[in-house]
């Protein structure tokens, strides 16, 4: 029998699940699936936990989550085709819900689903590799608990491990003396630490302007932003600075390429992250950087060098969830042989033309339609519900527009889901007084 | 020729490589050897970095090295014999160096003696195995720079990557919810974070005790410290308390075992390291807690489930550097063949009568005798330069009790050089009262 390994139960690998369980339920015969997680439970990076650093086990902790984050997209563009928030909930509810309530939905669909049955939990992956003669591989992992390794072999393998959890950590003059907190956004986890501070973000993207945000919120003194190339552009509140790249700190003063500088209590590096796949072969290792277009990704998920290793979620994102849910149907039709892959010369013509159509891509409208059309792509070649990838594209304008008129209140809109049609309520309290990110909260129709 | 791979050029690595560069300078035919060091520098836990987590090549950091740490016990008991600190510094230096000092002391050694040679820095060991067949060790490593993986084959492997690098972190009952900054010492790294602040610190070794006091010397409002087994006993200023074990924290408040409570800003678990070799195959991996005897290991260095693999400084450590030094040179005479193990059954009943022993142990004069007794037994087996263990031990006596009496003063006193035979000088300036832990300000003899 055909057996795929799966490495990681978070949402990329969940959405695997669930196309292979939603095939079994329809009686089809699919392949033994075996999905390998480091964590106790599914979820991935939305399963909050303290700990930084290395876990219990000596492993480095995957999850960059931290509390009382809010989703900073409306969930009406990451709606699962097959599973609406109105069927886990019961009800439409406000369009940017905190952690627990998007945790609850994606954990909702495969507990529903019987998609645990192909789990194994506490189980790293530390070895992949493949055998030219038998083509196939040997999949070594680690069993935490009892911190012993054994291999098992299988026919495919999908990587599902994600992008957000090795940080790009830069250096700076002045960090190995300096005694203002230093630390990467992978390690941030309670904005309230930081209360009555002067903070220095240093980078641009989602978790600066996030991080950034809650520390105001939860009462940081000042926020200064450092940016490489451009500054966020976004309305910011008085107590927020943008400034050009830190030169160096001395002491706790911060320096930066335009002369200016400030005095500042931490530093939280909003660098990025590095795709990063120690556990596989050299040969089979995906080098990428986060864009839009992942090259030696046919179809944005076949590894070109090895086609029966697969990627999932490897690109620079707009789209999520149901983008995982096509790749996702994709994969597994792949595998199923309903599929059938061209040649490694036309998976990579395939590809060159994306990469010529990313090139082009100049602004964040242009990398939404681009992202649209490759779901659009993917859609089209399986039985994935169908949905209204447009309309997608168009509220993923509409929220584009609504941070740039106000980065602060653009969490205070409603936005009308694809799936179900019908328009969601504003949240009782504004993003920016709402202190309670419970589950219980966000659910009830008032302010408790 | 025989190939020896060494795995970490921290202080037990640059033992090692001593070991065989002193050999081949007195004209002897060594073996290949080659020492593989993640960092970029050899030096191990002697290095500071701000770093922590995960690095920039998305490796698990291994120091644990904060600023301003100074030795807490007495550089006469580490001190080289083929290498005194005055042959390094060039006269009598006070008895409890900061970090820059020791680092340059063991550093100085083996680039005086050209060890250099033998190291490849920036590439990290990923995986380790042993083929019956032809005897001999696969040893794969990761070039940090360049992000490959490459395999090479030897015919001894000689872990030496250190104890103190893996931290091991309990949870506690609000961990996840409370707004105290939590980290382990692991990834702590300047006191002057925490000035102003109250602070709590599960567990009672080393790292407690150094890390309570330094961030009380920097400014700390208040050092609470929580035990599992039985408080310090030291005398403690003030600001600081003694109480059972943390039961949970609520919000910011920390409640012990005995129903006393404290508000905390910051909790720092001083909660041990892990013995971890994830590299390491299965069959050739120690298991290993932090013991005054490490069962598995022939005169606590040789591997007897296969006596081609070795580790070195496993045990729980009084002696050090010298320690480290009389494995070095064993581990070498046993490659050399200059040293003949025996059986299996006769290297097990060896390391049985040392568990024996070890069973009896009932205070740290007891510990520190047996392991004086234990550098005795390797440092008659080797052609080391002979030195006075048991004078040693009685400065070990020394430290203890000035510790008891003194827990904020121990480091104002002098030691006697069991090397040179000469005293060594009080430092110019109290610990408590010397902000500037520099080369230069601890060499000169004056404040400044």
């Amino acid at each position: 029998m055909t057996r795929v390994a799966i490495i990681g139960a978070g949402p990329c690998g969940m959405s695997l699940l669930q196309a292979f369980r939603t095939a079994e339920k329809n009686g089809d015969a699919i392949p033994e699936v075996v999905c390998y997680e480091k964590q106790s439970d599914w979820g991935g990076l939305w399963n909050y936990t303290w700990r930084t650093g290395t876990d219990q086990y000596g492993e480095p902790v995957h999850g960059s989550m931290y509390r009382y984050l809010w989703s900073n997209g409306p969930k009406e563009c990451l709606e699962f085709a097959d599973y609406s928030f109105e069927e886990h909930f019961g009800k439409p509810i406000p369009s940017f819900p905190p952690r627990e309530v998007l945790t609850d939905y994606i954990k909702g669909r495969v507990e529903a689903s019987g998609a645990r049955k192909f789990c194994q939990f506490q189980r790293a992956a530390h070895w992949v590799r493949y055998w030219n003669e038998s083509d196939n591989f040997t999949v070594a992992t680690r069993d935490l608990e009892s911190n012993t390794m054994s291999a098992e072999t299988f026919d495919y393998v999908v990587v599902s491990t994600g992008h957000f959890s090795v940080p790009n950590v830069p250096h700076f003059e002045g960090f190995n003396t300096t005694s203002a907190r230093v630390l990467h956004a992978h390690d941030f986890r309670d904005a309230r630490e930081f209360e009555g501070m002067d903070l220095l973000i240093i980078g641009t993207s989602y978790s600066a302007e996030d991080i950034g945000s809650q520390c105001y919120k939860y009462g940081a003194k000042s926020v200064t932003i450092s940016h490489r190339t451009a500054p966020t552009g976004f309305h910011w509140p008085e107590a927020f600075k943008e400034v050009p790249l830190l030169t160096r700190i001395d002491g706790k003063t911060a320096h930066f390429k335009d002369g200016s500088s400030k005095d500042v209590d931490a530093i939280i590096l909003c660098t990025g992250y590095l795709h990063h796949f120690p556990f596989m072969a050299e040969e089979l290792k995906l080098r990428a950087t986060n864009r839009m277009w992942t090259p030696s990704l046919y179809q944005g998920v076949v590894f070109e060098n090895n086609p029966k290793v697969m990627y999932l979620g490897m690109q620079d994102q707009y789209y999520t969830f149901n983008m995982f849910d096509v790749q996702a149907w994709y994969v597994r039709d792949v595998i199923m042989g309903r599929i059938q892959l061209p040649s490694k010369e036309e998976m990579e013509a395939d590809s060159a033309n994306w990469l010529e159509r990313e090139a082009g891509l100049e602004n964040y409208e242009h990398e939404i339609w681009f992202q649209g059309d490759y779901v659009q792509t993917l859609l089209d070649q399986s039985d994935y519900p169908k949905f209204d990838v447009q309309g997608i594209n168009n509220a993923f304008m509409d929220w584009e527009h609504h941070k740039h008129d106000d980065i602060m209140g653009y969490r205070d809109h409603g936005h009308r889901s694809l799936m179900t049609g019908n328009e969601q309520p504003v949240h009782h309290t504004k993003w920016f007084e709402a202190m309670d990110d419970s589950m219980e909260s966000y659910l009830s129709d008032k302010a408790a």
